[in-house]
Formats: C-alpha cells, structure tokens, sequence
C-alpha cells in the first residue's frame, strides 16, 4: 500500500495500546523534526484504514498529541503539526543562580563534619558510644514491626507522632527528668534539631522576634533560628550558665541548655533557673530548654529541668534519642503545653509530614520492654568511669594546665586551660597528632571566646583515655 | 553523736560517689525547705569527721551546691544556705502564648487527614496500592543492614545522601524519566515535602519572593513557601495545564507539576513547557518541578521533563518514593545543578541532619536488585486496568455526566462533572454514603474552582470499582 505520509507508522496488536503505540511514534517523529512544522496529517479515517485499526483508537491518538499542543486544527486544512522551535534553545548559557541563594546558605559550611586525618583518639562530641546497646533485641523490634508493615502502609499517622510512643516518651521523660507531662504534650519529631525547626516556624516572626541564645552555644541551634529570620542576641555563660542579666530586654524567645551546658558543662545554677523563670513570666517570653544528653549524670542528681519549675507553660522541652541510643535512630521529641500540639502537628506535616512509623512503633515496643532504662543505667556507669578516669589522669599529671568544669549530666566534658595556652592551638596541635577535640572558638561567636577544650565521650574507649590524655598534655608542654 | 545540724546526713561506701550522696541529700533538704535561707552549714572539717569521709569530699559536695547557688559564702559567717525564694511562684497564672504563634501556624487543619466516618469504596488521593509490593524482599534488604548497624552507628553521614543511594537515584530517573543527571546532582531528602523545604529555604527571601503556583494546585507545596514567606501567586490551570501567560511579570520562582498536573491530572503541553522555559530563561526564574507519581503511565510515554528539556540549569526536579513503593519510607530526592547540591547539603543539615542511614543504605540495596523497576512495571498495569475501568464504566453509565481529563501518567484520575451538578455537594453524598473521593475546591484558593472529582487508584480494589462508581453516579442523580 502506498504510504499516507512521510513516516512510517507500526501498531503491533500484542504489545497492546494501540493508542500509545501511535501516539508515541508520532510525537517521537514530531520532537525529532521528521514531521515538520506546518505537515498535514492523514485524516483519521485514512490511517485507521492503513492501520487496520478503528478509527476510535486514531481519533484518540491525536486528542493526546494535541492536547500535548504538538498537533493543532487549522480551519480548512484539518489536523497540522504545530509549531515547535522555541522548544530546544541552541544555545545554553547556564543560569547564575548562585546570586538568589538567601543569604543565610550562601555559606556551605557543614557542621561536625568527619576529618580526614587519621585520628587515633577520638573525643568527637555529640556521638553516643554504642558499644553495649542492645542491638539484638533492636532488630527484634525493628523486624516485628516491618512484618506488620504490610497492614501499615496506607496508613498517613498522625505529625505528632504514634500515640504508643507518645505515651512511652511521657513515661519515660517523668522518670529520668521528673518532667511531668501527660502523652498529649508529647511531639514526636526528627531529632533535636527539627524540634528547633518547628518551634522557630511556630514562634519566629523574621526580622521581628529577638531570641536570646547561649555564647558559647549550640551552632545547629543558632543556625535554625537563624534561618528562620530570628534576632539573635548572644548572651555570655559563666561558671552558673547563662548570665541571665545580660538578656537585653528586647529578647522574647530563649533558647538554653541548663542541665549541661552547651558546650562549657556547666549546670546552670537553681537561682539562675529561677531568675530566667522570672524574667520570662515578666516579660512574656518564650523558654526552649534543650536538655540533650541529661540521662547521664557524673555523681549527684542533676537540678530540676526548667520545665519542672515552669508554672505557667512557657517552657518547650527537647529531648532526643541520639544520645541515649543512637544517632541514626533520627528521633526526639518536644515537651510542649497541650493547646501547642496541633499547631506543631500543622507546621510539621508541612516539613516533612511525620516520622515514620516504623520506627516510631519499634521504638515503642524497645522502651516497653525496659531496655532502655537498663541500657542508660549500664551507659551511665561507663560515661562516669571514663570522666573519672579523664579528671584522675589530668588531676595526676596536668594539674594547673587543665581544670574541669563543674558537671552533673552529660557525654562530654570541659577542660579549663590555663590561660598561658591557647586552647585553639592546643587543638590544631593535637589533631596533628591523632587526637580530635573541640575548642571553645568553634562555638562562639562573640569575641570572648572561653580557653578550653571539649572532650566527647562517646568515640572514645576506656583504656585509650590515660594515652590520649598524656599525649594531650604533651601537646600544650 | 551530737548531730551538727538539723538534718541528718547518711553516708553508704557501698553506693560509691559519696560527693553525691552528700551533695543530693543537702540539695534536697535545702529545695524542700528543711533547710531554711540563711542556716550556716558545719564546716567542712566537723561534717567530714562525723561522716567518716575525706573533707575533700565535703568541700566538693559545698562546692557544687554554691556553683548551683544553693549555697552562699559571707564574710564571717561561713557557707550559709542561699535565698531561694524566687525558685516556686505560688500563683500559677497561664501564659497566653497563642499570639506569639506565626500567623501561619495559627490555623491548625491538617492536610489529608483520615476520615471517621466508615468507607466503603476508598479512592483517596496520594496513597500508592501496596498490595503487590515485594516486602518480604525489602524486609531482607532492611535486615541485612540493620545487621550491619553496629558499625555505623557513630557515622554522622553527608546531607546529601549515601553516595551508593545516590547512585542509583541517578540511573532510576535517567532510565525512567530521561532526567539526565550524574549522582552529584542528586540529593537525598525526606520525602518530596522536604524537597519543597529545602529549595524554598535556599530561594525565597521573605516578603520578596514571588512564587508561581498551580490553581488548583497542591496545597502542601503552597503552605511550604508561603511558610518560608514568599509572596504566592496563583495562576490558572487549563487543558494544557500551568497557563504560562497568566504568570505575573513579578514572579521570579514557579512551582509546577508538567507530568501529571495536581489535582487536574491534565499533562502540561509542550508548547507550554517551552513557555514556560523560555519565560524562566528571559526572567532569570527558578522552576521547580514536581514529577511526583510519573513512574505510572497511562498508555504513552509521558512528554520530557522540564528538567530534561531545561538548557540553563534553572529547573530543580522533586521526585519521590511514596508512590512507587510506599508512603512510610519518608524518601525523596531533587535533581538539583550540581553547585547548588552544598547549599541544600548546609540547609537540609540544619533541617534535621539527613536521612536515615539504614534506610538509605536498604533502598540502595533493594534498587540495585532492579527489583522496584519490575514493581513499578507490574503495578503500571495495575493502576491501568484500574484507569480502564473506571473510564470505561463511565462511558457506560455517566456519559455527559462525568468526562475524564486527558492524563499520561499517575495514580489518581480526574473527572470533569457537568456544570448542573456540584462537585463539592456530590463529595459530601458520596462520604455520607461510604465513598471518599476529592474535588477540586480542595485544591483551590481561588474563585475559579474546577467542577471536577478527583479517584485516587491506590487505595480501591480492582473489583470494587464498578459498584464504587456505581453508588457515585446514583449519588450524583
């Protein structure tokens, strides 16, 4: 049969479609230039005679192609190619726009990333040693819950999270924090630092609220509150933590670490809790207490969480499991007052909808079983024994080069240096030599930048403490 | 012996830590008041020697309880209990903090959420069918890297993704959407909702901003950028989806769904993608463009992405997870130029970090066995029959009542519904008699609202949808 027009057309009945088999051939050979602009298509009638196909199946070949705008109808001259150049611009100039970053990520500066030298004592803050976590029964957990998960994956949850770990989170916070809430106040989300994200977007009002943040302080905490266009005020920490008379008084949000410091260790003092209650009641400001790592306490009782002591609902409390577990467990939570739950559950879903379920189900049924207690108990007994072990080495053989600080809670220590070094060089020195610790620079931004060193616990073990710590101290002789 | 003091101090060597023993049992007699402001403590020397302990150990004991301003030293009267008045308010008034909410948290209606009333006949939006899932496969590649955990659990892990995750992302959206990207270009995120997040934290400048969005369109991609502040204009959808001449001469970032136009279903023609581009080109526009379901196709090929026929680098492309395999993996990812993969990296850290990492590495694993590539061949000819059903009951029952729009992929249909009828009134019948189905005034901020229904195909067995179309056409008669 002599061809309607200048392609060729094959419809195979057992590749099924026929729709799709014509409309693919056609627009691939519109989008290539074999079928220019302007060309004339066989009628509908013609080409199903041609393809042996109903004229239906032709018709709605076309409907598609020009839908897609790749056919148009012209009066008089039936169905035509429509016009495609503007489609491919030869000439490609990339866009610069590097220029509409906001300048708030124009940096790419990453926190806490991995060295690349070799480090062969690691204090490395922020990381959990999870050398004796229950892992055997956390896959128990974990696998249970992907069997069930079948039943499970239609289900959208809710943004504040699972009302079983709610409820195990309520428990578990009253008692190793005499925080006390019911399940209701419970938030689950994706670490500490989403609980900032949230209650930035909840409180933030860009260019407009005034948020008090520790010096030295928490840089991912800043960098949230930052970003969401917040005022910041650095305000100084001393040997009681945050100075609260040094909030100037235009401040209606804080954020501070009471029960260890971040990252000087210091407990901030009963009466400076109560004076940062006062001023907050007075000034109708808003409290978030991030109490990241307050399940390990060194000797006493740590003080009662702001939280506790707060009367009139004005404190969010942050608690997380990066510490007590794991860090890729990417959970933690807020304590907040019960009418602020559906607020955070509208802001959340917009984030990033929920945690997933998954998770949230295992985790549950892990803190069920009481595991975790034990699993902090047994921690906590390894944590103090390795401060112990730091202050005894550093009391025998650096005793006027480096002080501790004050702690009662906590995975990481301070060092005061004695003012004849400089912490900053201390620490570029010891990396040289295998030891990775932190400095009070990398966490201030104001010019007084405290002279001491910051130790993790977690990467850390036992029997490396006494030889890190000897070369330590070489390093500063 | 003749107690020193009012309260009796009780010392066990077996519990260990005596600075703590010592220092909890002061602490709490002086926070319940058995210890009143101004009492003089013994000093260390006396207590040291009733205890039977080093008066080293009663000094730090008073050391801790002074830096935790319990106690205070005067001038000749020794270490005295300090005033702790202030600590308890007694009148505990409520603060009012819901004003201080951002105005765009104060509402608090969450998106999709579960129905109380009973369903019969489920066609909601945005949940893929699982049935077919392989999960017994998933729960091995889940497994196996939970086994592998404990040597990672002290990883922090890059913002952008797994490199071997990243890997496959690239291969899977080059094979299946002609996205042509290196791995470099592909960053890892918490769903296509974080996408949203993170590519408006980079763009908008709040209050100066000016982003294009769909209308209808999706609400959760609005309520993201006008979370970050930006200043929205919504601009009409037709047959041909985004109506590219609408778009504000202000507008310098579009939001736009080409493949499969949330709620309309209707591809964006490719007249108007090379619009659309060649208007973001002379403008110097950011376009982000959503492919969230394009993985099903509905008989032909869909057309080329924007990001595919973009020569200047200006298209960011969001893609998820959710839909090809299921809503609680939490995983998305953008197609981002490969300058602007650090600047999401420092954003998404300051976000929550990064995805988890098992996850990441179990999703690698399960693409690598090309294993989603056959689920996502299967459950296209699943969601089809579904399609043609549905069509095809229609053309038998509802004609001139219900017409589909033109689609080429997706999981969900839309129906236009003839203007005698409501389509919001027929959504509220159809609940009251067990169907839950969406229409467009769902999606619409503007007067202009389509008179359309809209099927989600994940939810609805196969052999319910005649009945299930059945009842709504009685429901709309």
């Amino acid at each position: 049969m002599e061809p309607i027009f200048a392609i060729e057309i094959k419809v195979l009945r057992s590749r099924g479609n026929l729709v799709a088999q014509i409309h693919s051939q056609l627009s691939n050979a519109i989008l290539q230039g074999r079928l220019c602009s302007g060309t004339p298509l066989p009628s509908s009638r013609l080409l199903a005679a041609q393809l042996d196909v109903s004229r239906n199946t032709v018709l709605q070949a076309y409907a598609r192609l020009q839908s897609e705008g790749l056919l148009v109808t012209r009066e008089g001259s039936g169905t035509i190619v429509a016009s495609i150049d503007t489609l491919l611009p030869h000439i490609a100039t990339t866009a610069n726009l590097f220029t509409r970053i906001s300048p708030h990520w124009q940096h790419n500066k990453l926190f806490a990333q991995q060295i690349p030298a070799p480090i062969e004592f690691d204090f490395s803050m922020g990381i959990a040693d999870t050398s004796l976590f229950p892992f055997a029964l956390w896959r128990r957990c974990i696998s249970r819950q992907y069997r069930k998960m079948e039943t499970r994956t239609m289900e959208i949850g809710h943004p504040a999270g699972q009302p079983g770990l709610r409820k195990m989170i309520s428990g578990f916070v009253s008692q190793s924090r005499a925080v006390s809430c019911n399940p209701e106040q419970i938030f689950v989300c994706s670490g500490a630092q989403q609980a900032y994200v949230l209650l930035a977007q909840l409180f933030i009002k860009p260019g407009v609220t005034c948020v008090a943040i520790e010096s030295p302080g928490y840089p991912m905490a800043r960098r949230a509150f930052v970003a969401a266009g917040a005022r910041i005020f650095d305000v100084p920490v001393d040997g009681e933590g945050l100075i609260v008379d040094a909030i100037p008084p235009e401040v209606n949000m804080i954020f501070v670490t009471p029960t260890h410091q971040f990252p000087t260790s210091v407990p901030m003092s009963i009466a400076r809790r109560a004076a940062l209650l006062q001023m907050a009641n007075q000034r109708d400001m808003i409290v978030i207490e991030d109490d990241y790592d307050s399940e390990f306490r060194i000797g006493a009782q740590p003080i009662d969480a702001l939280q506790t002591l707060d009367s009139q609902g004005r404190v969010f409390y942050v608690g997380t499991f990066s510490k007590c577990m794991f860090f890729d467990i990417r959970t933690g939570f807020i304590v907040a007052p019960e009418w602020a739950i559906p607020h955070l559950a509208t802001a959340r879903q917009a984030q990033d909808w929920r945690n997933p379920l998954t998770t949230q189900l295992a985790l549950a049924e892990f803190m069920q079983t009481g595991e975790l207690r034990r699993h902090i108990f047994r921690m906590n007994r390894i944590y103090e024994q390795k401060y112990d072990t730091i202050v005894a080495t550093i009391n025998r053989i650096a005793k006027g080069i480096l002080t501790p600080t004050l702690m009662l809670a906590g995975v990481h220590l301070t060092l005061d240096l004695n003012q004849k070094y400089s912490a900053q060089k201390v620490c570029n020195d010891a990396l040289q030599r295998g030891i990775k610790l932190h400095c009070g620079s990398e966490f201030s931004v104001t010019p007084d930048i405290p002279n001491q060193l910051m130790l993790g616990l977690g990467r850390i073990a036992q029997h490396n403490i006494e030889p890190a710590i000897q070369r330590l101290v070489d390093c500063i002789r």
